[in-house]
């Protein structure tokens, strides 16, 4: 199994489009991908979807309108998203993208955090020092987990690390991540508290203290994303406004045949040369004191 | 005045040159650049050479034995010199460079130190967010001054902003700096004491326990280096290894036409493509707990 993605239009505009492929057919990366990348469901070796990667600022996303679910870059009140670089850091501080086949419904309130979910897939920060290309699907191990509350939503935010990280072995729980990379974890809640400060949004809130959750706790909300999923690819639910076009699974009514979905990737704009960066993008922005 | 710069070799090889060039003409950044852009000397704005760029990893400098003194990358055991990024940061935390014109004599126990110098130009932290081209001769606003003494010898280091940063009326001193970016001045001693770590080498020392001292105090070092690189050009101390070839000092035994710089300068392997980064560029350092 070999996944890829192609390129539409120019990178930092909006007619951005990265389509993903699973041996030469396009997929959904939302739709199409396995959550659980071995036969069996339950295990804590997941795959990812790669949207953004440590060091850059562009918000990078697997679309929920557009069919096939294609990687765009985010667009906020007519502009493209660039989040700011948060002092002591230079855009993302990891890897960061989403599970495939999971979300969080925003008609479920959460349990552990008593707010309705985020409406997106299930977000992951990936630890390792290998940055793949951004729409690569990686194996990434499950670690640990974050209760985000971002405006009265619920955002888990997964701490997870690349199965080709040389030290993989060294990882077996989130207690590892502080000892193999210490003050990571603190400088990950920071970083998510203060983000969007920059944009005029208030600071971020998290349940359970700012504290992570351990792999067993990750494991379960993961599983719980992935059930309610298949409740919005099974249209048991309200799709809230998700495209759920895909091309592999059997029994959705939303498959479309392969020669549907090279219709669709060639009515798109020819890939082009990449738009320039705005001036700001190296802009650092300074948290300050008493906030 | 137009200062330029002229690329000869391959960026990340041991061919990479960068030749600085005033109105044109070839210059020496180490000794044809006067350190106080304008008349008179003393003042708190002076010239300053860009060597490194704030997120890249590159050790770019002033290269103390080529004529001419170009820019040119590190080289240690035969290896060429990328610093580690030590977590949080990607690479540098600042704009790193030199003040033209200065010299820390390695004969000379520095008083405050006691320590002798490095046998460098005076290196310049340059916190703006404008990321000029490395080569770049910008004017600075000097804000104070860190002292290090790196495995025995004293290398200060200046913080200092360029003058065309949209907020330069806020910074009047080093205080200001804590004020607008706060945590800046913390990082920026944690980085020195780790930034050799990486390749094995002991943690940095800081004199005046680790303490930032003021904007007076950093216009006494740079004067007391600038009177040394004085004596070094007039040969009356040892040059210490230190071409001290020159295109405009007019006193100087050692000024050549710039019939002989445009001979040197063409002798040079000519510009060509970027050689590849290390696989381990974007390898991030983490900080031993109780180191």
């Amino acid at each position: 199994m070999t996944y890829s993605f192609e390129q539409r239009g120019s990178l930092y505009s909006d007619s951005f489009r990265l389509y993903l492929t699973k041996d030469g057919q396009y997929i959904s990366p939302f739709h199409d991908i396995p959550l659980y990348p071995d036969a069996g469901e339950g295990g804590l070796v997941l795959n990812m979807v790669v949207e953004v990667l440590r060091y850059t600022n562009a918000k990078m996303e697997i679309n929920k309108e557009l069919k096939l679910n294609p990687i765009k870059q985010d667009v906020k009140k007519g502009k493209m998203r660039f989040i700011a670089n948060v002092f002591p850091n230079k855009g993302y501080p990891w890897n960061y993208g989403a599970f495939p086949q999971t979300w969080e419904d925003p008609k479920n309130v959460d349990q552990h955090t008593g707010f309705n979910g985020d409406n997106d897939p299930l977000d992951v920060c990936e630890i390792s020092d290998i940055i793949p290309p951004a729409g690569s699907v990686i194996q990434v191990k499950v670690l640990g987990i974050l209760a985000m509350i971002d405006e009265g939503e619920t955002d888990w935010k997964v701490i997870a690390i690349n199965t080709a990280d040389p030290k993989i072995s060294e990882y077996t729980n989130i207690q590892d991540v502080e000892r193999m990379k210490p003050g990571l974890l603190k400088r990950t809640v920071e970083w998510f508290k203060y983000y969007k400060v920059p944009d005029g949004k208030p600071v971020n809130q998290f349940a359970f203290n700012e504290e992570f959750k351990d792999q067993q706790f990750a494991a379960e909300i993961v599983k719980h994303t992935h059930a309610s999923w298949k409740s919005l690819i099974a249209k048991e639910v309200d799709n809230a406004g998700i495209s759920l076009a895909n091309t592999t699974i059997q029994l959705s009514s939303e498959k479309i045949p392969q020669e549907g979905a090279k219709e669709l990737v060639s009515q798109q704009a020819p890939k082009s040369e990449a738009s320039p960066l705005p001036a700001t993008i190296n802009d650092l922005f300074y948290v300050p004191t008493g906030i």
